[in-house]
């Protein structure tokens, strides 16, 4: 049976966080399922877990769950990957009404998925034993994008501040050269970057923690520039190792 | 002897991440010294690490460093103190020059500080000995408070673009009124939201990761949000548990 290597974090990292909602826990999810290998990432923003199975333990998972089970791992890993990624992909609607899944905090720390579905008339029993990641793990997979996404949207506030102040001298002259509006209410009140700010925290950060979090605030904004961030981060990644490569 | 506690880490979180440069070692440190007790948080963003330390630890481990030391605590805690604050606090330029202080990397994932200075005329020896945070601290003091500040920079950079927008189109009735500018250079292009964004991820994205970063690109402008952010934090947690004491 061939073996099919778990990816490198390369290809989790460029995947998206998903929201998912199971057994009335929100957690954010990345999943990677190859054709006999997967890995799974989820975190509730307090903890994070991971499972990562190649073949051999796909294959022996399978045999204890399901006792009868004869078919070989391809056969039911194309079947358990079509009932879970509906749930482990935001898409639970879709999901296969027959199957159930649930999930369990246990006490060594551990998260567990359990699905039951059906297979060729048999009942199918699956488990995701997700174990704590490591700090290295949530490090790269969130702390480092993080940063540098709030080093971009904090340059793009400075960007925008700056060209507000340009609209407003214009603005400016136009007066001064005596000209006015036909509608009154066009007329904005001059940009002052840090009144603006003073502003903006005092009524957006309670408005912040108060407003109903989809996704646990992971937005769909900031999907996009974490997905940009990321492959930006990854690119820059294979380009040095293949200047690495280059005989010198 | 009266024995300190450690501070919750609501103390610590309140702590700005101070950029460290020790042993060549780039670090971000967040630290609390009490009467004779401390705190110190460490992270190269790749992963953290944290010693807490109370009268008893730092008695015998005094001992054992300094087998000639016959100070009280409180006597060499407040010289240890004055020794090591300015290189955790970003501010190596104000150290004591006789002091050394050097870090190692262990073999085990712990991270130490060895720091030799002098004490009524003779050595006094102090090791910190950080080891690997639980990744629930990591999450606590970097991942939730960039997530927010992520989120709160997206919603600045809509409301700005949303301000340029009206910007336009105060200019553009200016202009439709036959109103001119005195200085040409004052004109600005009309702001197209996806236009510039795209552009300022085309630009910005390679300029990020290829200059030279301070303080691991926690610059002073994030410092300052994530001041906001966990101190909001804190005092929300405060307000919330106040209510859970009243009388129902």
């Amino acid at each position: 049976m061939e073996v099919m290597e778990v990816p490198a974090d390369d290809v989790l990292l460029q995947r998206p966080w998903l929201p998912v909602s199971i057994s009335g826990c929100q957690l954010l999810a990345k999943s990677w399922f190859g054709e006999t290998a997967y890995r799974v990432l989820l975190t509730d923003m307090q903890g994070m877990w991971e499972e990562r199975m190649d073949t051999a333990d796909i294959q022996s998972r399978a045999q204890e769950l399901n006792r009868r089970l004869r078919a070989p791992v391809k056969a039911f890993f194309s079947h358990l990957c079509e009932v879970v990624q509906p749930y482990l992909s935001g898409a639970a609607g879709r999901a296969d009404r027959e199957a159930q899944i649930s999930l369990d905090r246990r006490d060594d720390g551990s998260v567990s998925l359990r699905l039951k579905s059906e297979l060729e008339g048999l009942p199918f029993y699956w488990e995701f034993h997700c174990t704590p990641a490591p700090v290295a793990l949530v490090c790269v997979q969130l702390v480092r994008p993080l940063l540098v996404m709030s080093r971009l949207l904090q340059r793009q506030v400075d960007q925008l501040g700056g060209l507000l102040v340009r609209k407003d001298a214009e603005i400016q002259d136009y007066r001064e050269n005596g000209a006015t509006l036909s509608r009154e209410r066009l007329q904005t009140d001059a940009f002052v970057e840090s009144m603006y700010r003073e502003d903006f925290m005092a009524k957006t950060l309670p408005l912040l923690s108060s407003e109903h979090q989809d996704a646990l605030g992971f937005d769909a904004d900031l999907q996009q520039l974490y997905a940009a961030v990321v492959a930006h981060g990854n690119a820059r990644k294979r380009k040095l190792s293949e200047e690495d490569d280059e005989p010198t």
